[in-house]
C-alpha cells in the first residue's frame, strides 16, 4: 500500500514491551482505532483489497481486535460479517478447529449456516507468526466458504507469517521489518 | 425505533437455550451480522441515535460482540472507536474497574489517553440485566469521557436493565418483553 498510509498507521501504533508475556513486543492499536481519519483510511484500504479480489460477500474478523476491522470493512463494502471466535464463545452449532501456537494448542469456531458458498475476506489487525490467521482461513474453508483473500493492518514481516497464508491473496497496509532469511 | 426494523432484527436472532449456562436463553446475533442489508439498517439506526444526541466523537463497544457495532457505527459517523475490554486484554496503562454480575465479580478496562473530554456513544448487542453495560458506562466516565448516550440492538426488557443506565439517554432498536413490575 501507499507509503503515506503506512506512515499514518505507524504513527498511531504504540509498542508495548513484554505484553502479554515477557519477550513479546505488543503493537497496541488503540491510538489508531481512536483516530477517526486514520481509521477511515485503514478501512477504505482494506475494503479496496476486497474489491480488487473481484468482490466478496462476507468479511470475517478474528477475535477480538479483528472484529473492529471486519465490521467497518463489511459496512463499507455492503457485506455481512462473521466472527471467528475462540472456542466456547459461540453458541452451538459451530464448526470447530484446533491449531498449534508457539505456546500450546488453541481452538476456534465459526457459526454453522452462514458461510457456505460465500466469498470471504478475512481481516485482522496484526499478522505475526501467522498461526492464528492461517488457522482462521482454514476454518472458514472447512465451514464451506471460499477465502478470497486476507488483509491485515500491520504485518511483522520478520516473523514470516505471510508464507503460511499462501496461496491466498494477502495484503498488509503496513509491513514492519524484513522477511526471515530463506523465506 | 420503527416496528419494521424491529421485525427485521427479530427475524435474524436465534434463541439458544441454556447457553452459555443452564437457564440462560442466549440471543445469537450471527444471522443478523451475516445479513448485509439488516446489518446496514442496524448500523444506520444506531448512528442516528448518536446524531440525535447532538453528535459524539467516539463510539465505544463492549467486548466482544459490541466491537462489531461500535466499529461500523463509528465508521458511519466518521468517529474513532474505543474498546471496553475484559481486564488483562489491553496493554498498560489502562483505567480499570471491577463490577458485580449475577454469578460473581468481573473487571473491565479501557485505554488511558484516548477518552479524556470526548463525547462517547456506548453500544452493545444485547442489554440484559444491564450489569456489564452500566459498568462500561461508569468506566468510560472514570476515564474522563462524557457518555452522551447508550444504544443496543436488543433490549430484554423483562430483566430491567434500562433502569441501571439512567439518566443517560438510551435507545434499543428492538425491545423484547415488558419491564418488570415496579420498574
Amino acid at each position: 500500500m501507499s507509503d503515506l498510509l503506512g506512515r499514518v498507521i505507524a504513527a498511531r501504533l504504540r509498542d508495548v514491551p513484554d505484553f502479554p508475556q515477557p519477550g513479546i513486543l505488543f503493537k497496541d492499536i488503540s491510538p489508531l482505532l481512536a483516530d477517526a481519519d486514520a481509521l477511515r483510511a485503514v478501512v477504505r484500504a482494506l475494503a479496496e483489497h476486497g474489491r480488487a479480489l473481484g468482490g466478496v460477500d462476507l468479511v470475517a474478523g478474528v477475535e477480538a481486535r479483528g472484529f473492529f476491522f471486519a465490521a467497518a470493512v463489511g459496512y463499507e463494502l455492503g457485506c455481512g460479517v462473521v466472527a471467528v471466535r475462540k472456542a466456547g464463545k459461540l453458541p452451538p452449532p459451530t464448526v470447530h478447529a484446533e491449531y498449534q501456537l508457539e505456546y500450546g494448542a488453541a481452538a476456534m469456531e465459526v457459526p454453522v449456516g452462514v458461510l457456505d458458498d460465500h466469498r470471504v475476506l478475512l481481516v485482522d489487525d496484526v499478522l505475526a507468526t501467522g498461526g492464528t490467521v492461517s488457522a482462521a482461513a482454514d476454518l472458514l474453508e472447512k465451514a464451506g466458504a471460499e477465502v478470497a483473500g486476507i488483509g491485515v493492518v500491520v504485518e511483522l514481516a520478520f516473523l514470516g507469517g505471510r508464507a503460511r497464508l499462501a496461496p491466498r491473496p494477502f495484503e498488509a497496509l503496513l509491513t514492519v521489518g524484513e522477511p526471515p532469511t530463506g523465506a
